[in-house]
């Protein structure tokens, strides 16, 4: 049986994307695109089961609350919902058993890399993450690797405020999350990279992820809209998708 | 309370670094060093309850049958024990309640990587492995590549059978485990590296290891002492002492 | 002063991009664009000075021998041209006053690259290549590690016939020139990339090319257009434009 | 014919590894090993032509003032010759006729990775490097990270003041050599790694140097011992006696 779904914010560079890895998955079916403007009714006139969110920080919140009435599960890529919202709406969801998922980040590796790095941070107690990006990346260091270090320093009992961003260094760019420093390049020829080096007795281990454009995201998000009907309430972070 | 700990192969290579790493360790306590020609019955008499056996082939399978029938807990990083004399030393460790921890690779990072690339292989569907080493080391592909390899196809549901070995291919070094290429590069300035790099859709993860000297086993071996006092029969790998 | 240039093969995917970049450069003008079917003629009546030709195997001899009898230089970036037809065209170009430039890779990184590992054999004894390229590449090792291989082998003083492609080995991508042997890794979420990894007594230096996409190709090109009418006959590889 | 070799500060690690290492050479002799204390004229006395100054920024001076005085090329690998010094010793070792030669760094590959980066940096505009020593270096960036974005400066036609080490950052090591970025990472398991990775449109270029022990300086101080003779004055750097 095929999943209906709809792709809200279907003209931007992840909804355009999204409307056309679903149309070339076999077990998936687009039956909506809303773009800015578009009545939302077209989701539940389409018999739309699963929802995606990709539109903007001002509407997703309203969108999210409307699919979860409508009965309608909601994969979310758009950024912005705060603590607040995602707790309301995990209240309102869980009422309506319904799913909604939310992932900061759909690329498989990066979510694979951030994982081992927090399992490794037990056994090995010294890390640096190294993350190289394009020169039009204006902060650092990237949120993927403050959220690296940030799940490192968990794993090691040591629970880092996730809200706080590390300042960044003045004159070599980077920063300190509980211990693990984060070096920031920004050259030309890169798109996104990071590597997590760890250190132990006469050994290091690296995990390192390379992204070479918008295309990785593509697996994760197909994944979500899989799964999301089977949950219930609010998760957050594609690793509570797999099974490591 | 401290551990009292009887080293067979004491002046050994890995024997003598277990000796002088037992030594430093506030929690251990080194009561017998046993070297060739020596009577094992310094290990009984010291009061030794956890042995580490370093010797040599011909000798591990007898050393472990007398630990065991005198109550003591082995800890084995000799190689040569066959699965005929793993399964009975399985059996005459649980019927004397004593466990036996076996392990072809001590160096926690190197356990690691082939951890999380068995893991990783489940949702990246196609990975190659770089193993570089010494000019000295004749066989190839690596025991450490041929064994992730392995545990990568096992996790993708194809099991492998580990005792067979890659035909080393002629021209260029390497091997192929179930479709997982491993090339294996032999140069001098290496010690032990190996990459193992998964592709996905406009991604890939690398996962790597850098092995410098010896040292790099003695956490593991620490780890393995302290923790085969629980176990019950034969355990092999230390993955298993880990908590991932 | 602006240098007239002229693109043939100006439909096509190294054609296209370099009218763009052409255009947005300020010392250089674009003042034709050749497609198949169009007559050559434009060239002479736009008062082109430079001709770039990324044409086919098939037309790339015709259209420079015909831009060197009207008096315009010529950057080929089109492959196919054989040594005699390379050795016709210098002598062509040579009594014409002219300059044929022919590159097999423009991009600056990958010449370095070439130039560099070429370089440090003369010092470090032992290197092998590893070289990844995406799933859709049929052809292993690839041209450029080929290549690559064969320079370091010349400067050591072992001549490596360069029109003779090493064999592929069966079962592990990869192949051996003159001894350094070439690892070919073929994955998803690869691009371009290469490893020359150089052994010493305690040390290894590595020199490592990533390309990210076409526009890599673009300063090379542009370089060569400059300079193209400082040259007499035809010169081969980027190489011979850089300063090292 | 052999080279009589005299290895002053022959008792130090630097010294002792040489003795060993012309020992095991059969184009040179040791005939002298001066250790604190000795007299200086066993050199003289054992015919020496060539000496090895591996002493202290206390000793090295006068020592190699000796050696001009008495004939002797002399091959400098202790630390702490000042500028002035220099000069002297160069213009004593021009009227005696004599060469010194001064290395700061002797690992082939290192000064190859130095010299490449140098070179690459004209052509490809923007780098940065990280460096990577194990925890007890306490100084950061490493004199060969500064030194080597000096020299990329000074390919570039911007001259950086070497005598001045960059200030390191407080929160993140690291520092800024006129624009180049320098990232030092500080980690147990590892001995002493460089990487420089310079930028261009679409590619990067990386030259990466990795030193497992001291026995990588071995091949630069026989190449000097070798060369030394042929040289007038005071010469620094291996760059100089490669052929690049």
């Amino acid at each position: 049986m095929t999943i209906a779904v709809g792709v809200l914010g279907a003209a931007g560079r992840m909804g355009s994307e999204t409307c056309a890895a679903v149309e070339a998955t076999e077990d998936l079916e687009l039956v909506a695109r809303v773009s800015g403007g578009d009545d939302l009714r077209v989701l539940v006139d389409s018999g739309c089961t699963v929802a995606v969110e990709f539109t903007t920080p001002a509407s997703v919140y309203g969108n999210v609350t409307y699919c979860i009435d409508k009965g309608i599960h909601v994969v979310v890529g758009a950024t912005g919902l705060t603590t607040e919202q995602l707790a309301e709406l995990d209240e309102r969801a869980r009422n309506a058993e319904r799913g909604v998922f939310v992932a900061p980040n759909f690329a498989l590796g990066a979510v694979l890399m951030m994982r081992f790095a927090a399992q490794a941070a037990r056994y090995l107690d010294r890390a640096e993450i190294v993350e190289r990006h394009h020169e039009g990346k204006l902060d650092a260091p990237s949120g993927t690797a403050a959220r690296t270090a940030a799940l490192m320093n968990e794993e090691r009992g040591r629970p880092w405020d996730q809200t706080g961003r590390p300042e960044p260094s003045s004159e070599v760019r980077g920063g300190d999350v509980g211990g693990v420093r984060i070096h920031s390049l920004r050259l030309q020829g890169s798109v996104a990279h990071q590597e997590v080096i760890l250190g132990g007795a006469g050994e290091t281990l690296t995990i390192r992820h390379d992204s070479l454009d918008r295309s990785s995201f593509m697996p994760g998000v197909l994944m979500a809209i899989r799964r999301v009907s089977e949950l219930r309430g609010v998760t957050v972070g594609l690793e509570n998708l797999l099974d490591l």
